[in-house]
Formats: structure tokens, C-alpha cells, sequence
């Protein structure tokens, strides 16, 4: 259950990693919509594997094939199925984790859930799953475009290294997906030299949106916030969330925290933005600021302590070619999840 | 829209602050559970006003009122509507405010929405839509018991303040509901000397759930933690939430991260919590340990600079007995909340 | 489970017959719309006992009051909370079928499904319940009236007596609500008779939609005809319900059944109606037609032969005052179901 | 919107008539369910077109493939991703078509709704759709075998012939897919005579639901008759639906239509079933009877008149392999509906 997000914007995804297809089907999606396969490959491009060096060098072509909702070149209206079809994989080469229960992965939890998973590749718990969610962003990108909406998400740290200064134009241009110049370098430094230990390192993810028109979210439990941190918390590897402020707002004091509201030729603006765009769970027409935090990658080649599902002791080293950093790949993934939210709350605002 | 949470528990809040009442109806409740006011009544009293010297001083009796869903003592299956009659307020109290945007509330962004709002104590966006919540929580609670499931909600930082050690039995013996004996008093300070200023101050609260067993949560979007962070969110004030490690998850490297796996005479354990209890949205069977940053409250006596609603620029100062901090109130609406999603996710376990 | 309908305009209802109130809240209602407890007492009073000598002599005030979501007579956008109260009640009376399965109700199914029911008044699957269904109709039709739809119900058949011509206007103007004023004496006296031997009767009612804009329901599981169906077979005593030509289609060929296309001016238009004004699931703007077969009321003076709990076999006489017909009350609720219907589909247009 | 159905059984569908592929998402079987590809053709050979001489000669392998939610055949828990790819079309064939509103058709409503629609073979609301609903079927069939539900469906009316002898073994073995012997040859004539005359016939079907567990359904909205309505009536051509005594109801007095309820050795049964096997929308153990009216297929070789899209008038004959009648391959889709809705609340029944 609860592989489906959203009221009036849908998303449902499904796939298993070794699986013969990943997915999503989007429903809700308006008429006459220009749409193409090379609009969700472009980023699907932004989410595979073997990108840059500090990704995995595993090659996966991840190729978009449009099922359904689309007919010369438009959407019908009808529900949008995607898929992607899975090349052959060794699958072989997990039959050695079958009864293992790595530790930071689902395998555990999993077992215990349903008796019975796909061990291949992590099963549906694979980072493979978001492929479903980048696919229907790339269509909630389409309704955001006409409304001027614009999604940035960038690494402002990688370990301990800060990314400090934002230039949204450099972000496409350094593997790490950060938006600071300066601290890039060194963001892809500790990178590569955790993949060199063995290891992996986590970060934090910033994520900036512009361009949001007034009155979206719903005041009670859909508040634009609530729906946003459900559907960044839900990507694998979140460990937290904050926006505006954040966890800065417990040292502030209120005559602090509250943004001033002024008026100029009937037009209101406001004097800063702690908030973070949202107030009463309905966003203000100010830029939406959250950061995203997001642990190190699970897989790593370093002797670990586990245990299998016999119960017998062992030690555990994961071969195989994994992510050192998930950070510059978990970006589309968060972009995506902010679009299937923003054009959700779009279409419900009647 | 947007004013029910869950599925097979489904909790539907309404009411604005000065309406003729306040209330929920909680959809899903299974039959046969022995319910009656006084459970409710109960936890209406831990976040009703004018309980201390750190709350506001207004005096809201706020008493439960069964409607329907139970007989002679206990559920029947059917809905359970629970409402709260508002006495007689003072609603001229408001006149003056009736098209001023107060700084860091959702008056301007309602306004915007609406066009047309419910002017008297923030209308439905008054911390008073929180007793709903708590009524709906006070019967998920009555789920938990069972299953043996505990929540425990403390403030872990006030102002500057932080909390180090915990003693569960000594929230409620405190005004500020912090489970550290040594921090109370300071933590108690810091509230009164920012009240004392005309100011307010924000805060810290984490949640520790206890003996949640195995395999709650669902893998893909209604992950335990995304429903989790959804539910909490959605209470006014709160600026982010982190699970586990949280945001500390930044600086570790996977090594450190990952929770080693123990098995011993057939039952699993593990070494550490970084998790927080939750992989792959799925309770591990450990405490689930979340924090959440919560801000101080937007209305102040210090004068503030907004606009109204005409375009005019003025200067305010808010009068009337408010909160100087929210969060010693905020407590039990957060467990209120983790009651109503734990209970969701228990029924939904099939 | 199961107590709210509905997407964009959602309505829950809860109550039981003898509880401390019955009520509904309807969320999706949009702000701004002038709505008073006159405009849902009149629907009330319609389906109110006691009107007529057709009708139980039971008198019940039934008076509705607004909880939440109107202010200054205008909805505010937020969740519409609605209650009628119960006056005391003799519950006593139920006392004696505490035990009882009476035949044609409820209470063997609810005791098979819940184990312990509310056995004043049949509880929660009385005909009370529908209370919540017709206030909530009454706030669907202020949705429906700008837009010009008009929705009539009326007794085509009673026992035998069948209504042929269609006045609207006769409907309310006399105790069957009969659109013909020739049957409409027939059928009272049909009614009459059932009472006077201890019995009950059924009938057919059609219902009748103006004035429906072209594209409305969704064209797979929503569609406009589903949903409608759905809306009226979850109203008690409903035994079947057909659209345009209905079970005659059965006999129809293709060559019968469809409705020629015309166009005049830019203007389509339509031959005749077999298809009741829906095709593929979305109004074609042509009246809608349905006819819905309602069963005699269950609660009979005649013996009757049932079961207790306990497994005892007994005579059953039913004493009290109850509808030798329900088909007078029932067409309210039948019209409050379908503006219910409208009014979510209305607002699922973007 | 609106291409999902159930609550704890969740089946999306997809896919226009002439487009990539068309399938369904089974989001909520449980895991460790045998489940095949056979498993579902079976259910999908029987709704093929081409099966006997009352069906259109068309020829479609409609293959299934399971993308997702199987593993070592086995279910996963996971969604369950169908999908039939198409065959190469001759949508040329259709291209005449593309501006023809033809009569008893969704093209109108479509094209009024949409402004743009998949013309090719009716897109979506051809009755191809009816595909992802059979294969959907297919798995809800494997969660009700457990408890023996077992389901038919036969033609008890085509044109004016009826079927009154009911013998479940035969339904298969007959082209018309009558459940009486006698019947069944007049039946086939009616067709033939009907596909002669370039016309198409309607009927009746007739669905007995045996082995249901009591208790089934929830009281209010989704009562089980409500959800099977709404279900059945979702399928193209059906034009109405009655249970038990159904519209035979409105001449029934109250003492005819209630059944009597006895008990022996602490079981309970009844007197006969003109409930159908439902009261107050829970399942009362009996039988589940319903009726459902089924209109003539609208493809037709008969002249007919109708407009085009720009307005011209013009005489349409629909060339092409059209069935003559639906209910044979209707059949196999009201029964998986029926699965489909009785799958979704067992498991909803906690």
C-alpha cells in the first residue's frame, strides 16, 4: 500500500530494481499538454548512474517509454503511464545478500514486514524505486512551466564542507550538483575520498523555489509545508527537514522570527524570510526555502557486524560499484517530489 | 479542503477559534473499545491555557462533549464526532484587528486565498483548531494501549536552553514539560524573561515512542517517517523535524551511520539508534526518537511594523494575554498527532 | 469506515438514531458563499416525520445548527460542521428488541460485523442517519444553483400505481410527492391501505436533473453514472436504480437505443434520451433521468417470524409509529445525494 | 481523474484502445500469493474478442505481462504492474472517424470535456479499457479463493428471450454465456439475426455471488451494494443495476418483501432472499444477487444520422468487426469488478 501520492495530481509508482520494469502512472494531468519522451529523459539523464566520478560507475540506460495519456505529442487527459524497462542485470551477483540483512537498508525491516522480498538489487526498497518518481516530476514540470514556478535543489553541504554563496547557474555544472563555486571542489574532495576508504558521506540538500504564486496548500493538515516534507521525507536517505529558519527558529525570539509585511502601490512584500515562503501552511508568494537532510549511503565496502536471517553472526563487505554520495543523484529526485506537490496543490486550488 | 488525515483511521477536524465549537470526528475506530469524556477530557487539559505560569493566562474550560460513536461506555465502529463549545468570548477584542496582517501569522495569506476570513482569534487558523487534534488523539491513544505503545513528547531546548538528560517522569512535574530536572528552571527563566520583554521564544521538542513494534509504516510514500513528519508539520509553529541522527546524519559517514544488526536465542537487535527507529519507512521495532523545531509565537507586545489589509503601513503592538512560548502546549497536540498516525498504520497493517 | 463521499466537496456524517446528535461536516465547500441555517432548514423539514397523514406521526423537531465554517453568513472555505440534536427520547421503548433481529433491517448484519450495536432507534442504520445526507445537500445545492442545475425527485410508482404525466410544480404540493396529479390520490390511498392492514409498501422514484453543463464525470471508475449510482444505493431501502432507458435497453437494438446527433447554429443537440443523459461516463447536457426502486419499510404491525441473538425464535409485531411508506421522506434525501454528487464534480472540473 | 478504485484493494487502469499498451496497478494484495501470467490470460482469454461466432471476428492476442510485484511466483506486497502491449493497428482505419460524433458513443462528451481525444478505436473509452479491469480482477480472484467466494455471471435476457433455468456448469459452455440450456440457442439466434440486420441486441445479466462471509460492507457510504453499484455501473453499457428483489421491490408489501430470519444450533439463515444477500449494506451470508441492464452495443452497420465536430450533418455506417451483442464479453468484466470490490473489503474488514 501507499504507493500512491496526491489528490488531483496522482502518482503511483511501482517496479522492483531487478524487476522487468520500474514506473509511474500520473493521473489528473490536464488536456492538451505539450509532452514527449525526451522532456522525462531529460531528467531521468539528471538521476542515472555513472554521471560524473563521484556517482557509482554502474551504466544503467534507463530509457523512458511513454504506455499511455499521450497521442501526437499532447496529453489526453487520461492517466500517463511511463515506464522504464529494466536491461539484464547480474542478478546473480546479489544471491550472496539473499539471507543478509545489511545494516542502514531495509532488509531487515522487510523480512519482518512481509515474510518475503525481491533481494535483488534491494527489491522495491532500491534507490532504482525514485525512477517512478522523476518520471511523473518531469510531467508536473510541465504544469509548473506556464505559472513561471522554477525548482533549484543543490548540495550547500557535503560532510563537514558548507557550501556558503548561490549561484543557481553553476549548479549543472560540477558533479556534486553545488551551487557554490567555491566549496564544490572540496564538497567532490570528501566525496572521492570516502569512496577511497571504502566509505560513504552524507549531506545536506538546500532547495529553493521560485516564483510560487500566493494561496497554495490547504490550512489544516495539507498545508503546503506538511505536503512537502511527506513527500521529501519519503525519499530514501532523508533524515530531516526544515524550512525558513528551520531548527534556527528554536533560538530566535519572536520579534525575531516574524518577517515584517509591507506595502508598496497595492502590492505587499515582506522585509525577510524566515518563514521560508509558507505561513499558516499556505505559501506567500515568497521564494519556498527548505533544507534536506540526507545520510551517507548504506552500501559500503567497509567490514561491517550484521547478522543474516538465520540469525547467524557475520561480517559483511559490500562489493559492487555504490554510490560514495547519494547527494548529487538525490537532487532530480527532490525536484521531482516538489513538482508533484506544487502542481498537486495548483490543481486543487479551484 | 484538506481536513482529514489518515485511512483507516481517519480524523476529520473542524471549527474557528471564536465559531460556535470546535471539534473532530474520527472515522475507523474499531468497536468494542471501552471510551468515555474523561479520557478525552484529560488530555484537552494538558495543552488547555492558563495551566502555568509560562502559558497564557486566558482561562478556556474547552470541555468535551461525546456526540456520537459511543454507547453505554464503549465504540461502536461508527464515527466518533467530539466537539468543544466555545464560551462566550470576547470577539469585539478583535474589531481592531479585523484587517491587519499580524507579523508570522496566516492572516495575509488566507486574505489572499480566501478573500474573506474569520477575523476573531485567527478564525481556524488559531492554535485552537489544535483541539481537535487532541481529541482524536486521546482515542487513537486508547489503539495504542493495547500494543503497549508509549509517546513521550519533551521540550529539549528552549531558547538557548538545551535539555541533556532525560527523565520521562518528570515532564509533566514541570511547567515547561522538559525532562531534564537540572535544565527546567533555566529553560522556566528564559520563558518568563522573554514575556517579561513583551516578547516570546522558540523551542525544541523530541518525541520518543516506545515499544512500536516491527513492520509499521508502509515502503514507498506512506513511509512511517513521511507520514510522521506530514502529521507533525501540519501543527502550526513548527519549522522542521529529524528522525534519528536528523541532521547530525550530515557529518557521519556510513560507517557511522549504519546501525549494526545483532541477533541472539532467534531475536534481532541493534547496536545503536542512529536510524530513529524507522528503515526503509518501516518501524524497526527500536524507539522511534524524532526532534522538531518549533518557533516562538507571532504575537507579541513588542511593536511590530505590518501593513493592513488597505495597503497602510502601521505599527502594532498585540495586546491580550498570549503564549510566550507554545511549546509546554505544543506537547501534547505533537502526541497527539504520533498517536493518530502510529493508530492509522496499526489498522492498516492487515 | 466508509462515512464520507466525495473529492472536492467531501461530506462525512455521523450520528446514531438516539445518540446525543446527528450531524455531517462538509469540507471543499468554497468561501464566499451566503449560506444560513434557513436555507438547510427548509431541506430538513422535507424530509422530516409528521408532515402528512402518508408519513409516521412521530414528531421530531429536528432543528440544524452551524458549528463551524460560516461567518457573517458567508462560508468561509473551511469545514462546515452541522448538527441536529435529539430531544429525549423514549429509549425504553427499544428495550424490548435489544435482542431482536427484526427482518428487512440491519441488526443481524451489524451484530454478525460489530458484535454490539446501538439497538435505540436501530441506531446508527436508522433512517435517522440521513439527516447529515440532507444538510449536507442543502450546502451542495448553493453550489449547484449558480450554475442553474435543478434537481427534481418524485414518486413515479406506488405498489401497482404507476404516475404517468410529469407536473413539477404538483410535487410539492402533495403528501406523495407525485408528479402526476392524477395518480397521486391512488397512491396515497395505496399507502393508506398498507397502514390500515398493519404493512407497508414500495415504489419507484425518478429523479430528474436540468440544466447539467456538457463534460461533467470522470470517464473510468468516476463516471458521472457510477457515482450517482453509488450516492442512491447507499441510501437505505434502495433495490435497483436505472439511467435513460434503463432495464428496457435489454429489448432495445442499437438502431433503438441510440440518440441521433444534431447540430444547428454551432449547436449540438440530441434526437431523444435513451441515453439518460450521460454518455461514456460525462454529461451530455441533456437531462439526466434515473429511476431508483425503493423496498417497503421494514418496521411492520403484521407478526412476523425472526430469531433473537440468543437463537430463540419469536413473533415480532413492531408497535410504534412508523412509515407505512418511505418514499415521501426518502425524495429529499435522494435529491440532497445527488446535488452531493454534482456539487464534487462540479468542483473536480479544473 | 478518477482511474482508480478500492481503498485497501487499489486498481489504477491506463491505456487507450490503440495506444502503446494498456494494463493496471494492483496496489495492496498482500504478499506471498501464487500469482502467473496464467493466472490472469485465463481471465483475459475469456473477454477476448474472436471466441465464438456472437462475438465480433477480430482478433486480439492481448497478452499479459507482469512488470512488477511477482517474484519467484510469488506476490511481493508490492504493486503489481499489468500490462497488455498492443498489436500493430490499422489506425488509418479510424481516421474517417476522427471528427464523427457517432451516436451512443463517448466521442461528444469527450470531446466537449477535453477538447482532444486518442480518436483511434474510441482511446479510453473504447472497451479495451475494460482490459486493465479483467487482469485486475485476475489477482483480486486469488485473494477470494482462500475463502471460497466463487462468482458467476450469465445472460439471464438477450433482446426479449429470457433464461429462467440456472445451471452454473453451462455458462461456459455456451457462446452467449447463458446459464440456461434451454435459453441459450434462442439467445445466439437473436444475436445472429441481429449482426444480419447490421444492428446489435442488449440483455440482462444476471451475478450470483456465492460463499460470502457476513459482514462484508460498511454501513454508510461504502456499503457493499453501494460500492458493487457503483462498480458494475462503471462498466460501458450498463444502463442499470437492481439487488434481490430489485425493482420487483416497489410492488412488494413490507410483509413480502422482509425475509424471515431463523436459527438452529446457534447458526443463523433465512427464509428466502429478497435482500440479495445485503442488508443495511453489510453482507448477510446469503447470496449476493444482482441484475444488471446492458445496452446494445452502439457500433452499428445501420445508417444512421449524426453531426461532425465542425457541425455538418451526415450519414454514418460504421464498417469494421463490431460485436453484435456485449454481454458474452461483458461477462468476464462485471465478474472481475465484483472481485475487484470484494477483495477491497475484506481487507478492509480488520
Amino acid at each position: 500500500m501507499g504507493n500512491t501520492i496526491g489528490q488531483m495530481f496522482r502518482v503511483t509508482t511501482f517496479g522492483e530494481s531487478h524487476g522487468a520494469a520500474l514506473g509511474c502512472i500520473v493521473d489528473g494531468c490536464p488536456a492538451q499538454i505539450l509532452l514527449n519522451e525526451t522532456d522525462i529523459q531529460r531528467e531521468l539523464d539528471r538521476r542515472r548512474p555513472g554521471q560524473s566520478k563521484v556517482t557509482t560507475s554502474r551504466s544503467e540506460k534507463d530509457k523512458v517509454k511513454i504506455l499511455s495519456g499521450v497521442f501526437e505529442g499532447k496529453t489526453l487527459g487520461t492517466p500517463i503511464a511511463l515506464i522504464v524497462e529494466n536491461a539484464d542485470f547480474k542478478s546473480e551477483d546479489y544471491e550472496a545478500l539473499k539471507d543478509v540483512f545489511r545494516p542502514g537498508h531495509a532488509d531487515f525491516t522487510w523480512d519482518m514486514k512481509y515474510g518475503f522480498r525481491d533481494f535483488r538489487g534491494g527489491g522495491r526498497s532500491s534507490g532504482r524505486e525514485t525512477i517512478g518518481r522523476v518520471m511523473a516530476g518531469a510531467v508536473a514540470k510541465k504544469i509548473l512551466t506556464p505559472v513561471k514556478i522554477e525548482i533549484y535543489a543543490y548540495a550547500i553541504q557535503i560532510g563537514s564542507v558548507c557550501g556558503k554563496n548561490i549561484d543557481l547557474n553553476f549548479i549543472e555544472k560540477n558533479p556534486v550538483r553545488s551551487a557554490d563555486p567555491k566549496a564544490a571542489a572540496k564538497m567532490e574532495e570528501v566525496i572521492k575520498n570516502a569512496a577511497t576508504e571504502g566509505d560513504s558521506v552524507g549531506g545536506i540538500v538546500e532547495i529553493l523555489i521560485k516564483n510560487v504564486p500566493v494561496g497554495l496548500g490547504e490550512p489544516v493538515f495539507d498545508k503546503l509545508n506538511a505536503d512537502l516534507a511527506k513527500a521529501i521525507v519519503s525519499i530514501p536517505a532523508v533524515k530531516g527537514i526544515e524550512f525558513g529558519s528551520g531548527f534556527g527558529a528554536a533560538e530566535k525570539k519572536g520579534s525575531e522570527q516574524n518577517d515584517p509585511i509591507m506595502a508598496k502601490n497595492g502590492k505587499f512584500s515582506f522585509g525577510k524570510n524566515d518563514a521560508g515562503g509558507i505561513l499558516g501552511g499556505i505559501s506567500t508568494g515568497q521564494d519556498i526555502i527548505m533544507r534536506v537532510a540526507v545520510k551517507a549511503p548504506s552500501s559500503i565496502a567497509k567490514t561491517q557486524k550484521t547478522a543474516c536471517k538465520s540469525g547467524k553472526a557475520i561480517e559483511l563487505k559490500i562489493s559492487g560499484r555504490h554510490d560514495p554520495c547519494i547527494i548529487p543523484r538525490f537532487i532530480p529526485v527532490a525536484e521531482s517530489m516538489v513538482a508533484i506537490v506544487l502542481a498537486n496543490h495548483l490543481l486543487r486550488k479551484t
